[in-house]
Order: structure tokens, then sequence, then C-alpha cells
């Protein structure tokens, strides 16, 4: 029996064993402020890590960083309906610009400062952006406008996760205007491949593109689609959404071009957004029982470099051969950019260190002591493998020149293995063969700790025909994920209405 | 007399240029809500060059990323009553967390959704930080605490200037704990000489470090440093500022640790921060009456290639020249980066291209026309030096090949040269011979338009002697911005009150 590092395994109970990754990997903590965390800087490096390299994408995609206001007048929620329906319910609203003193030692909202329109904290920009695009955009030549933002967002919710569900979130929102309904389509189409090779081959999480049933759309949006991510508990995560809305903000706005022929038309606009969020699914799809495994490329810090002092004189020789070491992996490149290594030199005790990189998921940890030193050797631990067959710690000794040469590609193969492993649990786990809803009941009933996803045949109703089959769905904790993109054409029947199929779509639990 | 690109001159009129240029290089422009803007891509570019290079320094400097909640409960605000005095009176509240249907329409504030109590949006983060300090910290080994927050404040300012000074604006604000006060007084110093070297070496901007007087410290800081810059009409521009917080804050906060004897002690903190106002600062150091000037090493492009089309199959011979051109250049390394240099092939006429970069400010504009391509040639504006003597545009016709070759050395002499103008002009407008109060006064009364800073010997009066001080000058436009470091020693008497000087300290107007 291997002794874990964490308190809580995955299987004893997976909500307790992701909030201890999230303390053990001193990822984020508790605020004291309803809803919201502090991130740490281990969760905060990995968090710099996928901004880095997601927005080196945006931009490759011809997309301009911009920066809007934080909040928003009241008004502008109002000229959009549908929008507003999904979002009003729960946003802060900041209503006086003031406090003064209780006269009891405390401070209160100064009554005299109220403001004659609240003001929302941005939920999501569309609103604010689209006012901005209708002064920008006049002619066919002004299209099409692309453009970013990087912000911290804020939705009131009642029951929060840390990284899964909080009331403030950092996040990228993406917004374009088009000329034709075909450009800000294929925009659409063209973001949630990004996103999708994003996940895949930098975070190293597999996922399933595809585009969301009607109930599932953003409010005001034509089509809304998204990535799916399994959890080990084979629940799904949705960890980026893409949307085309047609002219629905544009006609609440107000954004009209003139076209090649002289006449005003609405422009088509689009938006997307991946967010903190993609740090929970990189933990539940990682970590294990001893913690978090990072992936290389979003590792703060890719290789940790733990000397093993004594106190003495000899600890001088250990640290120099380990700063020689650090310099050495830092000359390198792995992933287009330099390696990451740090020399862990704080005074504590070299094992305690050790397992604190394991638990934060640094991919590889290498460990010099005298001996080493003496012998021109490191000790050598992968994050990804951990223990030999026989259950103890896989550390390998291995000749300094020979790591160091090595490092580039055994960082590329760590990210491999991570990205391979989690690659089969996902295709592992998702039936196609289930086409009668009682199998349905039955699968999820029987498959209570993994129960993944079904890959099911539906007749796409919509309206109340949707409604039922969403009630159906509810009653088992089920929802709607996606119709994967390139998924098998359908061929039999719809397994809620037994009317002729039309289409795949991916039902399971999710967050 | 030449025809410059803004419509306001810098000398006709020094505030509606400032803003002439803010709308003409695209950096930045109002939103609709109220004190707040929206940051173009333009604009945001810089901002993000800005970021980037100096989140490099502050890392470089052992300080690592966090994120912090947006919000603070105002029971936060009321342990620290020093500090509370200075930022509580405008503040944006949050008081509701839901909207709801007003019957005619409209949306207002949900009365059953009213906060127990009240979130300010943060203003600057010492509490929230500061309680997690409190329960980071126990040990002697737990410091020092080195971290640092990306992240938008928001403060209620009732007079609003784009860039200088908005509700809501951008910045970094770094929070330290160290066991000792000598410790904590050595970092807030080395964070001032990182924001100096900075805002000199990636701005360009001169500045004088030094300490600012009792009345100018941040609420509740033993000690505040500034960076100040000259503007072009000769006022100040305060544009980094570092505190040392001494024990004021750990003491509301609790921040305490058990010292190496096994004592419970106080942590000595510091907080320091430079924020979106830098842009500002930029503009009205290195804008001149055509535009903007953007210093290569935070230029979003350094060099623009502008292609002279004629809508003729003669055109795809010129797109080719500069396509291949641009690789060349984007294969070059400045300042220890890729150049960055642009394509702008947008179908606009090359002359309006030509003066859209002016007025923005690119580094380098190259144009390409026809008969470039067949001599081998490419015609090159420096925007440092727009005009040669006789007031014609200064473009020289180079073999592409001298080009490439002396880019990266060219985008190095463009940074040299803005940078030693600015300095010019800060060395010569500080004066050190006004002895004499009534000389003071006639100074400021006579330099109506560019009346530059005086550094002049005081006794460092404090309480009400300085209150007096600052009311004198008061009347006359002008505050106390800072002692510099390193100036010399005073030797006469104080120009208030006659008393012996006992430093020097510079007197301005600012903003």
């Amino acid at each position: 029996m291997i002794k874990h590092a964490l308190s809580v395994t995955r299987e004893a109970d997976f909500a307790a064993w992701y909030q201890n990754v999230i303390t053990e990997a001193d990822l984020a903590e508790e605020s004291g402020v309803r809803g919201c965390m502090v991130i740490r800087p281990w969760g905060y490096g990995i968090w710099e890590r996928i901004q880095r390299l997601l927005d080196d994408r945006i931009k490759a995609t011809g997309h301009e960083n911009c920066y809007f206001p934080l909040f928003i007048p009241l008004s502008y929620f109002e000229k959009e309906a549908e929008h507003v329906d999904g979002f009003a319910k729960e946003m802060a609203v900041v209503t006086h610009h003031r406090l003064i003193a209780d006269g009891k030692g405390g401070l209160v909202p100064d009554p005299a400062a109220k403001l004659e329109e609240p003001l929302v904290v941005r939920p999501t920009s569309e609103t604010v952006i689209g006012t901005a695009f209708a002064r920008w955009v006049q002619s066919w030549r002004d299209l099409p406008v692309l453009i970013n933002q990087w912000a911290n967002v804020v939705r009131w919710e009642m029951r929060t996760r840390m990284f899964l569900r909080t009331t403030e979130f950092l996040w990228q929102e993406g917004h374009t205007a088009h000329a034709s309904e075909a450009e800000a389509r294929a925009e659409t189409l063209k973001m949630l491949e990004v996103y999708r090779s994003f996940a895949e081959d930098v975070v190293a999480l597999p996922v399933v593109a595809g585009e969301k049933p009607e109930n599932e759309r953003f409010p005001g949006a034509v089509a809304t689609y998204s990535i799916e991510a399994m959890m080990q508990d084979g629940k799904a995560l949705q960890a980026g959404t893409s949307h085309f809305l047609g002219t629905n903000f544009s006609a609440a706005q107000n954004i009209r071009f003139q076209n090649t022929e002289g006449q005003l038309e609405l422009a088509q606009t689009t938006s997307w957004g991946m967010s903190t969020r993609m740090i929970g699914g990189l933990i539940m799809v990682h970590g294990d029982d001893d913690g978090l495994r990072v992936p290389p490329r979003v590792a703060p810090w890719q290789i940790v470099i733990v000397p093993m002092l004594r106190d003495g004189p000899e600890d001088e020789a250990v640290l120099g051969y380990c700063r020689t070491l650090q310099a050495e992996l830092a000359a390198l490149s792995a992933f287009g950019e330099p390696v990451r290594a740090l020399l862990d030199a704080k005074p504590v005790k070299a094992a305690t260190k050790r397992w604190g990189w394991v638990k934060k998921g640094a991919p590889v940890i290498v460990e010099v002591g005298g001996r080493d030193v003496a012998g021109g050797n490191v000790s050598v631990v992968r994050r990804d493998r951990l223990y030999r067959d026989d259950g103890k710690l896989d550390s390998a000794l291995v000749a300094r020149g020979d790591f160091v040469g090595g490092a580039a590609a055994l960082l590329g193969e760590v990210q491999a293995s991570l990205h391979a492993d989690a690659r089969a649990r996902l295709d592992a786990n998702i039936r196609r063969d289930v086409a009668d809803f009682a199998d349905l009941e039955a699968h999820f009933a029987e498959s209570e700790i993994r129960p993944g996803w079904l890959e099911i045949q539906w007749s796409k109703p919509s309206g109340a025909a949707l409604d039922a089959v969403v009630e159906r769905l509810k009653a088992l904790k089920l929802t709607l994920r996606n119709v994967p993109l390139g998924a098998a054409p359908a061929v039999g029947a719809c397994i809620f209405t037994g009317t002729p199929a039309v289409e795949r779509v991916l039902v399971g639990r999710a967050y």
C-alpha cells in the first residue's frame, strides 16, 4: 500500500479531494469575501502561463486587446431584453460613491452620494463593447472589428466552488463584428478551434468540441459552441464557449454599416471566452492522490532543484553544483521557450520540500546531495510517474550531463504522457451503444463512481418538446453537453421520442 | 511654416492638445460610463508592453504575482483609521446583488437582495492583502513575503482626465512583509529604483526620485517615495510611488511572527504601485504637434511598412517585396526581443496611412512604392525627426539591405534620442538659484508657459508649520513634489521660515 501525500483520495470523496489539492498545492484560498478567492502564487503562475499562451494564439488569429469599463450603466442592460433575462438576476450593483462615518465608529454608504443611475459590475461585456462598436463601425471598410479583453467579471453565484464557480473570476472575452453571417459563423468556429487546440496542446486537456443545444445557449445567441472536458469523476466541465450572436446584439446596440452597395446593414457579431475555470479542469483531470500534476507547458516552474543540505561546511559545494545545474537548465529551450528551472534553497528540510513540490505538481523534481555532487549525478523524480511497480518513490540516479542533455525532451514526454492518460480516460468513458432511455437510466444508476458520458442519437427537439427532454434528464441529474463536431451521422431512432434521429448529442453529469 | 498633423498645438492650448493626441492616436475614448475610458488597441498595446517589461523587473527582484478580490468588506476599512481618512470619502459601494424588473420596462436593484455588509470596490488592496498576510505569516521563516498584483482599481474622482485621473484605472500594486525595519526600508527604496530605471530605460521618461514631504504621504505610511516626471508644460506628474508602512498596517491587521528568539513581533510592510497614468506621462513628455511619439521599447509596432498601392497589377510585386521586408525585420532582435514590424495592407490611401502612423507615433515608418521595388530601396521616416531643416518631411531613400542591417540600431537610436531630448528639457527647467520667497513668486508669475520646477532649500517643517507652507504654495497653485535622493546638502536658509535649511525640496505645479 502506497501512503499518498494527500489526506483524501479521489475515490473516497472527490469533492473533498478537490479542495484538498487546492489547499495542499497552494493554489488558492478563501478570502473572507463572500464567494471570492485569493489566487496564490502557484495558482496565479499557472493562470499567467495560460494567459500568455492563449493570448499569443488570440493575437496570431488577428485580434487586438482593448480594455472596457468595469461598470455598466443599468440602462445598457434594459436595451437587450433576452440577454437581461439570462443575466439580470444575479449581479453586483453599485449604488453609492462615498462612505461616511456612522457616528458609532463605523462606516456607511453616504445617502447624499447615491448614484442617479446604478452601475452594474460587468458579468460579461457584450453591452458596453457593442456600444463602442456602434461608434467605430460606419462602413464595410471598418469591418471586421476583432478585439479581445482580459478582465475580471462578477456573477453573484449562490453556491461557489473555487475556480469552478466564484463570484469574481478572471477571463478573456473576445468580441467581433463582421459584414456577413458567413464570416461571423466562420469566426465563431475558428475561435472554438483555438480553444480546442489550446486545451489539448497546452493544458493537455482532451475535450470534445461541439454545438450546445438550444436550451444551453448563451442568452441572446443564435448558436453557442463549447469544449467539454471529462473530469476524473466522469462529470463534464465546459471549459470554453464561442457564440454566434447574429444581429441580436447589433440590433439592440445599433451597430450598422454601409455595405459596398451603399445600403445600411446590421453587423453580425460573435463573442467567446475562457476563464480561470480552466484551472479547475486542470486539477480534476491531471490531479492524483499525491496532489496536482501540472503539464509542463503551463507549469510556473518546470524543473525544481532541491538541494539536500546538512547545515554543514559541505553545503556550499552542493549549492554551487545546484546553481550551475539551474543555469544549464535555464539555458535550454522547451516548447519554444526557455526552460523554467528553480533552485529551492529555502531553509526547510529537503524531504518536506520534495513533498511540497510533489503536491504542487512540479513536472520534474531533482534532488542533489553530497553523494550526487561527488559522483557527478542527480536524482530525478518525474511527477507523472511517481512510484515504481513495488510502490516505492521512483527516483532515478542520472549523470548530470545526461539529465541536462535530455531535460527538454523529458518535459515533452511528461506533457505528452499527461495528455495521453487523459485522452485514454475520455475515450474509454464515452459510450455510444445506448439506444434506449431505460438503458440510459440504468447506465447512470449503476455507474455511481465514474459514469462518464453517453453519446446518444436524438431528433433535436426544440421549444416545449426540448423542455420535456431536459426535465427527464434533470431528474437523473443529467444535462445535454454538446453535439460533437464531426460525430458520425445519426442512423437510428431518437432515444427520447422514438422518431428518426437527426444527430448525436452528449449526455452526462456536469459541473 | 510646417502644417502639422494635429489641429491644436502644445503652445496654443496644452490641455486641448493632450486630448487631441489621445483621439488622433487612437489611444482611448470616452466610454459613456462616468469617468471610465475605453482603452483602444494602440493605447492598450502600449500598456501591455509596460506591463510585460515592468513585470519582468518585479519578478527579477524576487516578487511573485497573486490575485486578491475586487471587493473589500466595509469592516476591513473600519480597522485602519488613518488609511480610511485618506480613502474613505470617494469609493464605489456595492449594496445589492440582484436586479429586478420595475414593472415599467426598466430594471432596479432588488430591495430583497440588499447586502448585509456593503462591499467596497478596491481603491487599493492594503487591507485585504494584509488580512491574507496575517494568515500566511507565523514565523520568521515565512518572511519576507514578496507579492505583486496586476489589477483594476476604482476611486470616485470628481474631475477626471483620460489616463491621468479616471474612476477606474489599471495598475500593479506590490505588497511585502519583512522581519526588520531595515529590510522593509531597503525594499521600499529597491522598488523606487526599479520604477526610476524602468521609467528612464523603458519609457524614456527622465524622472527625479525622492521622498515625499509629510503632507503628501500615502494615508497610513511612515514614508512615501515617488518618481516625478516633467511634462512639456512644465508641470510635474507623479509616475510611481513606493511606501514604507512600518507597523501601521500590520498592527491593524495583526500580521505577527515569532522571531528567532521566540518572541512575537509585528511585521514591517511596504507597498508600491505604477499605473496607466504612466501613459499620460508618456504622451505629455514625448508627444509633439504631429501626435504621439512612442519610445520603441514600448511601441506595439516598432516599424510599420506602408505599401503604396495603385489598385493595379503591379501591386502584387509591391506587396511581395513588403512581405519579405516584414519577415526580415521580424527575424531581427532589438532590446533583447524580436523586432515588431507590421505590414499595413488595409484598403486605405497610402498618405492617409502614413499620417495615421505619424499621429500614433510608430517609431519608424517605411514606405514602399513601385520605384522602390525596382531600385531595391525603401523610404524611411523616423518619427523622432520628422522634418528636415527646410520644413519638409524627412523621408530618406535607403537600400533595403542597408535598412534591414541597421534597423535594430536605428530603433536604439530613436529610443535614445527621445530620452535625451526629454532629459535635456528636464535639466534645463529645474532652477536651483531661488533662495527667496518673493523670487519664487516672481518666477511662477512670469513663467506662464513652462515655469518648470524650483529646487529650494527648506527647514523641513512638520505639523502646523508645514500646513502653513502648503497653504502659501497652494495660493500660487504650487505643491511640494519630493526631496530628491542624492541632492546637494542644504547650506542656506529656509525659503519659507528663514531658519537654517536642512534639505532641498522640489516645488512646482502638478497634475
